[in-house]
């Protein structure tokens, strides 16, 4: 039962100029489950993408990779496919992802090179590309603006909803549209990016600030978050920059055109990122992870990371039992090796539990056990080095999660 | 529910001379329970411990850190007790485990710098010294050297069954004994040694080679295990040889005896910490996670850790789901940010899954099936970047684990 989560609004999902979406049942791995997704983009969009660190990175994400890196603004199409993650399959799985673009290219009359594969689903089985190549022609008769929503759905593996953000804002008194979707439940510890994220605007941005855009974004949104700590073979955020917009080309890095370019693309990325942990495999609470007083922010992350990861303190959430012990014991055990820990504070929303590293003498437990009993709750610990600071966001750790990990090829 | 594993059978412990045990149900944190032990050691024993590098460590590691910095072969009592950590607990904290240490230091006529003191149970909560102190006489009126089932009942927290290994071998023609009993099912990835681990034999060892043997065996024992990647406050693995066999002194480290000795202590203490992966917490598989042909151990053990603490992977374990791109996954999320996936080869047992990074086309899942119904199962991954390796021990996650931890302090 996801967090606070329903599906998003179709109505509320803007068009993106120079974007058309076409999505098909092609019964990649289950019948009458859409599972196939082209996004056309008009001549001139400029693309960036941000992947996996993962070693076994999948072969649509090497193959992704190189033709990004052959232009970023030739970029006409990206194929998405679930079901299938055609990671861990070696020669023939980059095989068949050059075979899916080369399928695309010809639908549409451009290069293969000039087409980005996606895939997301089962890791080391073999690609089924032959339904794949007899879903696209469908994919192509349905292109259409205004399919953000079902987009957003056809992406979809163990999530419980499809994730899709809206927004509009201004530059230079045009209106400017965003609108992104993403995928993901189990196996998230973006390393760069989330599962599968597709964020696109109309706005005219230069190919530079596009990635710059991008990695920006995914610092601070999908690199944030945690589910279990797999980091997927396949994670892969892409950030489209149409251009079709009726407002100036933003170029300069220091202009507030840019700025609020990409404020306006991580805020939508966070969004996105957070429906993720809030559709957690098994999630009941959404939990977020703030570290202060470090030396620097990496230090910060990787208390939280401790802390997020931690199963002993995702079951006490999923129980709401305060057992808070066990949140100092992973502070203790992130790794830092001239911690101090008599100068550790942690609070509970703004319940103060421990103080200088232990039991704070004015905490109830009943205090304790009224935050616990929230849906949304955020633990804060103060390491006493320093001034630097990080967030993470992550959920409990449920039967459910167990269930669908289990249960997951069956 | 454990995997093949039954309590030890008492008659099968060997008491060590010079060690006696005394129990008593002191109600430190629930009613008719036994979770106090005294072992209280004859003069002349040499003790070595080992502590957990978790930063909040718990005050009685502390304070028996400090105890044993003052003399290896003057400590003449080990007290430990269950339903309480005495971590993150401050001053009050260390000032709770010396008062335990004067307490029994009155009780036998020693100084109080001759006890060593040990708790396990939740973090946070102020330790109840007075019903310590109150049970006390009782542990000293009951102290007999053949109660080592007792003894490891007495240190039981989530632990279903208790865990006691009892061992002879000769030297110079006598024979030796050594007996070891351990606790721990959750908050399982020792590092530097177990929950709590306590080993005695009545050989006559230097000092120094105590120490020397006790850092080897942990290091191939409790140092390869993990439940749930939650390294403990408290961990704490203690050698005690009391010298009182009839047989010569070892205090060479390149003698024939000192390596038979070292050997049947490494032995043991793996017993014990193999012991304490089949009672992992939820536990219904026993997994070796053996990563072979790496530069060096180091990185062997990333891996085989990165394996061992991936829900996805542990959750497969549980269903018996041949999911094992997880496991390549896992490999690739290690942290080796050179690794050359299309090297590697992953075995279940004896059947090959993956070659040079993807599905060896030979593979059949239902190969794959019949090993992962087994309830011990090795997974063998071989790196292709040299000779090193390292093996780790570890068990499934299944839906008990959750339940057993959000249920724990109710």
């Amino acid at each position: 039962m996801p967090v606070n989560l329903s599906a998003p609004d179709p109505k509320a999902l803007y068009p993106v100029a120079g974007v058309a979406l076409g999505i098909a049942e092609a019964g990649i791995r289950k019948a009458n489950r859409k599972d196939l997704l082209v996004m056309r983009l008009d001549e001139g969009a400029r693309v960036a993408g941000v992947f996996t660190r993962n070693r076994f990175c999948a072969a649509p994400v090497i193959v992704a990779r190189e033709h990004l890196s052959g232009g970023a603004d030739a970029i006409r199409a990206l194929v998405i496919n679930t079901g299938n993650a055609n990671a861990g399959t070696g020669e023939p799985g980059i095989a068949a992802a050059r075979e899916t673009c080369d399928a695309v290219a010809q639908l549409i009359d451009c290069r293969a090179t000039q087409v980005l594969p996606f895939s997301t689903g089962v890791i080391i089985e073999p690609l089924p590309v032959e339904r794949i190549v007899a879903g696209l022609p469908r994919c192509i008769a349905n292109l259409k603006s205004d399919a953000w929503a079902e987009a957003a759905e056809a992406i979809m593996t163990t999530d419980t909803v499809p994730k899709a953000v809206s927004a509009r804002f201004p530059i230079a008194g045009r209106s400017i549209t965003i609108t992104g979707i993403a995928k993901g439940a189990g196996m998230i510890r973006p390393n760069m990016a989330t599962m599968l994220g597709f964020i696109a605007t109309d706005a005219r941005v230069s190919r530079a600030l596009v990635g710059k855009a991008a990695s920006y974004a995914a610092e601070r949104s999908f690199n944030c978050i945690t589910v279990d700590g797999d980091t997927s073979t396949n994670d892969s955020f892409v950030l489209i920059a149409t251009g079709r917009a009726d407002a100036p080309e933003i170029s300069s890095e220091t202009s507030p055109a840019y700025h609020a370019f990409r404020d306006a693309v991580t805020n939508v990325a966070m969004r996105l990122a957070q429906a993720i942990v809030r559709d957690g495999e098994g999630a009941t609470k959404f939990i977020t992870v703030r570290v202060e007083g470090g030396r620097d922010p990496g230090e910060c992350r990787q208390v939280a990371y401790s802390i997020a990861h931690s199963p002993l303190v995702k079951t006490a959430f999923f129980a709401s039992d305060p057992n808070l012990g066990r949140i100092l014991a992973a502070v203790g055990n992130a790794g830092i090796t001239d911690l101090e820990s008599d100068k550790v504070d942690l609070y509970l929303d703004e319940v103060l539990v421990a103080k200088n590293g232990g039991r704070y003498p004015g905490y109830e437990e009943s205090e304790g056990q009224r935050v616990m009993k929230q849906s949304e709750i955020t633990v804060r610990v103060v390491l006493g080095r320093g001034r630097a600071e990080a967030v993470v966001w992550t959920c409990d750790l449920s039967h459910d999660y167990v269930s669908i990990n289990a249960d997951y090829r069956s």
